[in-house]
Order: C-alpha cells, then structure tokens, then sequence
C-alpha cells in the first residue's frame, strides 16, 4: 500500500525545525559522499513556455537511508489561468526493496526545503547577533524563508519589499504576531542582516547591502536570471549549493558569462561548511551570498520528515496504487 | 484532483490491441523527432543489489501532447520477499500546465508497453502468414507478450519453454482457450514464426531458429546479458529501439563488446521502419531480432491510453495530492 500524503497533510505535519535539520544532515551527508543526484532531466515545452524536471535522489545519513523522486514542472504562463508556476509530486521508496511508500504534494515541500536550505546557510553563514530579516518578493517562498530561518536565528523584525504592495502586506499581516513586520523598498530590506531575494528578476535589483549581511539568493534559476549587483557579489564571499547547477542557472550565471565573476569564486560549497570542511562566518567576511538552485537531496530529506511524521500520526489514506504481486 | 489508477483499473481497462497502436504511433512520432526522452537516470544501490531509474517522455503525435514520468526500480533479491524484482510508478501531466492528472500503477504498464513494442515489431518483421509463437521464458511478461502479439497476427499455436515446467505449465492452462498451447524445449520454441525471448541469463539459451523466424529479444537489459547466440545475431537482421540503450544494456551489448558485431550492425531503429523511412520484412530477411531496452515514450503511450479510459469510464477515485493554490 502507497500512502497519499497531500498538502492538507504536509501542513498539519511540517515541522519547520525538523526539515532544517534534515536538509542540514543532507548536505553535510553529500559532501560526504554518502548522496546520489544524478543531474535533473529536462522535457522542455517551449509551444507552453514551460518544462518538466526529473529529479530523483538518495540520502544516507544518521537518520538512514532514504530514496525519492520528485517531477515537478515549471510553467511561467499558469499566472494567467491562476494555478502555480511550479507543481511537484514526489514519490518516496524503500530503497531496501524499491516498493514506493508514499505519493506526496511536491509543491509544498519543494517551498518547505528551499526555506530550509536557506536557513542552514544562515545559520553558517550570517552573524550570530543577527536579528532583522529583509525578504524580497512576497509570494509563497517568503513564508517559507520567514518560517525557516526563524528556526536558526531570533528574529525581531522583517522587512518585506515588493512591488505588489497589497502582496507585501498581507505576508506583513500575516506575520504580525511572530516579528515586527514592515512593507519598505529594497534597498531597506537588503540593509537587514539577513537578507532572501525571492524574485524571477532578471537584472539586478538589490545594489546595496549591510557590511555584513547574508544573502540567500534564491529567486534565480534559469540561465539569464540575475537579483544582486555584480559589484556585490564581486566582493561577496559567494557560497553555492552545486557548482555545476549554480554555474548553469544559479544567480552567479550572468556574471560568470560576462566575465565579472570566474570559476575561482564558485568553489565553496553549503555542504563543505556543514561538514565542517570549510569554516562558516569569519570576521573578515563582510557579506556573503547563499546561491540555491535546489537539490534533489533537499527533497528527499523533506519528503522523509513529512512521511515520518505523517506515519506516526497515522495521517494520509493508503492506497493500492502499485502491483506488488510478482 | 489527481486521479488515483492501481493495478485493478489498468487491468480494467488496458485494451492491448490500443497500447500497440499507440506504442507504435509514438515510435513513429520518435522517428520524426516528435519527441523528448532524455537518457534514464539511475540511483544505484549496490548495498541492496538493486538501482532505481528515472524515466522522463513527452510524446507528440495525432492524439495530442502526452507527458509522463515512470519512476521504477530493479531489485532482483525481491524474489526472496515475495515482492516483484521491478515495481514502477508512474505521474502523468498535461504538457500544457504541467499539473499532474493522475499517478498511475507503472509495474503493469511496464509489462503492457514492453509486449505492445514486442507486437509492433512482430508487426513490420514477421512474416504476414506466422501463426506460431515461441516464449522462452514463463513470467509476466510472458502473457504481456502473448496478448499483444495475437493483437497484429493470428497465433493458432504457442509453445512455451521455461526451466520452471509448473510456471511454463501454468501459462499453458491460462491460455489453453485462445490457442493450442504446449510446453516443450527451448529449441522447439525457437522454430516457431515468431519468438519471443524473455529470460535474465547471460549465456546465450538460443542456438538454433526457423529460416525466416521473428524474435524479439526482451531479457537483456542490462550490461553482460546475452539470451541469442552471436551465430543467430551475426546473420540476422537487427532493429533496436533504441541505439544508445542496445549498445550498453540490450542483446547485442555482448557482441559488441567481443567484436561478433559492430556499430554498423545496430543502426536500424523500430521508429525508423513504422515510420516508413526503412522496410519492414523484405523476403532477403532470414531471422530479424528487435533487440528491445524499453522506452520512456513506450509508458507514455501506454499510460496515456489507460488514463484515458479510466477517465472515460470514471474509474479511479481523485485525490488532492498536489497543492494548485499559487
């Protein structure tokens, strides 16, 4: 039996805390080699400007092993007809015997690891002190960042800057109770100590920055895409999630093409630092850049947290989805 | 609402003679370049002695846009459990918006898409007149074949050869009503019109064929895996569905790596012959073998005409697997 572990689900057992962790373990477990994630598989449709990516991982950590895939599009157009961009499913085995267990909303759980993702590199990335978030875009990556790195540093206030106000204040009302939450520009949100773009932009909107704020940069993701002066991040420790994925359609991707970053600025990973490879914040740092253009690993460590918790709390019909008879 | 297809539904609905009709149309849709099937990626998992494979296809042809994703592994100490060596799961979308439709049994579309491309090449390389089928090997897919295969030829006799007389014997009495069906040696099978070779071994168990006989050669699928000897291939005509995949897990992987057959000798597609760019059966023949690997088109195909019957007939509960608020 095949476990059916909707979004209704997802959100009654998302434990925000728990996927941070997980993600954490992920990739100190890739820079350990104990990950497999063969490159995403594309089916581009450009009659509906749009694509399809196959991402299958395997995680082996603390935690033991785990296996899933998750196929999700990405269709810019659907604004128009009111559904998302981005709808994932992912399915989730046994490596040991290869039986799926579980079906499960990818959209909500891709939201839920690219937070998390961004909290780990914050947590090794920003000042202990640091206290204020600026998020830039208010969709529905900005809660998960929001709720995600709240779970790694205390925070007291947040600035939201987008040019959809009423967007940016309803994440504000949203969030009243946990922070000071406030709608300003750009530049005020990226003077934050902690600091998340979150846009599809494709020439730089963020131009300043505070002398020691972290960035998790995550909105770019196709070859083109671009948030952060190329003037900040020249001087930017840059810290990427994969040198290969980032190269291609991280937000390093136009200044690598035009030449103002190069090879050499690229090598540092988020899991060297996790595995304590390589340090986290030093002094002399000033600003540094988280550049997430999403795991298949991330995903495979959420979807576990979710099914875990969704099997302990007996949540989710089960359904005979798939012949098990030889 | 994602349409939830077990194993019952496909058994329902799945029609044969409609999946070799649309296996074949995508071949041919692949031959003019109608459609996407990236190279399947691969999780290997040698502490379980098992991998899983990802298998992304789009196919355009005159029934629409069609787009699937097969996630399945291969774990061949299953046998011990009582589980099947290969279980798949299949998501399938609509190509315009990328929201999923349903998820869907992969393991019994697999068998289905594997005897559909077995019947359409038995279609264009049998003589016009076989009537006599030879299975070599009493599994699965060894009904999948036969029922397929008596879709594009009338079979009035089958003989069937397997280690395992009781499982041979078995699909005897299962199909005693549609044909006169024996049990003999794999010698005898192989005489018959059309052979279907359907075994895991990796030394060859065909020596001998009829003058002008038909195999579909389906149990090498993976490097070292051989069930024809290299006298038969040298002298037959040769079809592959896929030139990549036949070079490195299909019949001729062997030859080609001991030099009884080279590169020259794979270079006909299946896709190439439905499409009418190359001749089917031409009275110079002799024997001709596909040497079938699986394709990710071949379970679009299928999937597409099982989804669509279960729509039609309204089978298969809906479930909200995938969150489509933005």
């Amino acid at each position: 039996m095949v476990r059916l572990i909707g979004p209704e689900i997802v959100r009654q057992v998302a434990d925000p805390g728990a996927i941070v962790t997980a993600v954490e373990s992920a990739f100190a477990a890739a820079a350990r080699g104990d990950c497999q994630m063969p490159p995403k598989s594309y089916i581009d449709l450009p009659n509906h400007g749009g694509d399809f990516r196959s991402m299958p991982g395997y995680v082996a950590d603390e935690s033991g092993e785990a296996a899933a895939l998750k196929w999700v599009n990405v269709h810019p157009g659907n604004r128009r007809s009111g559904l998302p961009t981005v709808m994932g499913t992912i399915v989730y085995n046994d490596p040991s015997t290869g039986r799926p267990l579980a079906v499960m909303d990818g959209t909500l759980i891709t939201r839920l690891r690219t937070g998390a993702a961004a909290a780990v590199a914050t947590d090794h990335l920003a000042r202990d002190d640091a206290s204020t978030l600026g998020v830039i875009g208010a969709g529905a990556q900005t809660d998960a960042q929001f709720e995600a790195i709240r779970t790694v540093r205390e925070i007291d206030r947040v600035v939201v800057a987008d040019e959809d106000r009423t967007a940016a204040a309803e994440f504000a009302s949203r969030h009243a109770d946990r922070a000071e939450v406030s709608v300003e520009t750009v530049a005020d949100a990226a003077r934050c100590d902690i600091v998340s773009t979150l846009t599809p932009v494709a020439e730089p909107i963020v131009h300043t920055a505070g002398e020691e704020t972290h960035i998790n940069a995550i909105g770019a993701d196709a070859t083109g895409k671009h948030e952060i002066s190329d003037a900040i991040l020249a001087d930017a420790r840059i810290v990427v999630d994969d040198v290969e994925q980032c190269r291609h359609s991280g937000e390093v991707n136009v200044p690598l093409a035009n030449g103002r970053l190069d090879d050499s600025d690229i090598t540092e990973t988020l899991g060297a630092i996790v595995a304590g490879d390589r340090p986290g914040r030093r002094a002399s740092d000033g600003v540094t850049v988280f550049d997430s253009t999403g795991l298949a690993i991330q995903d495979v460590a959420a979807a576990r947290v979710v099914y875990e918790a969704a099997v302990e709390r007996d949540l989710g019909e089960t359904y005979d989805l798939v012949e098990t008879e030889r």
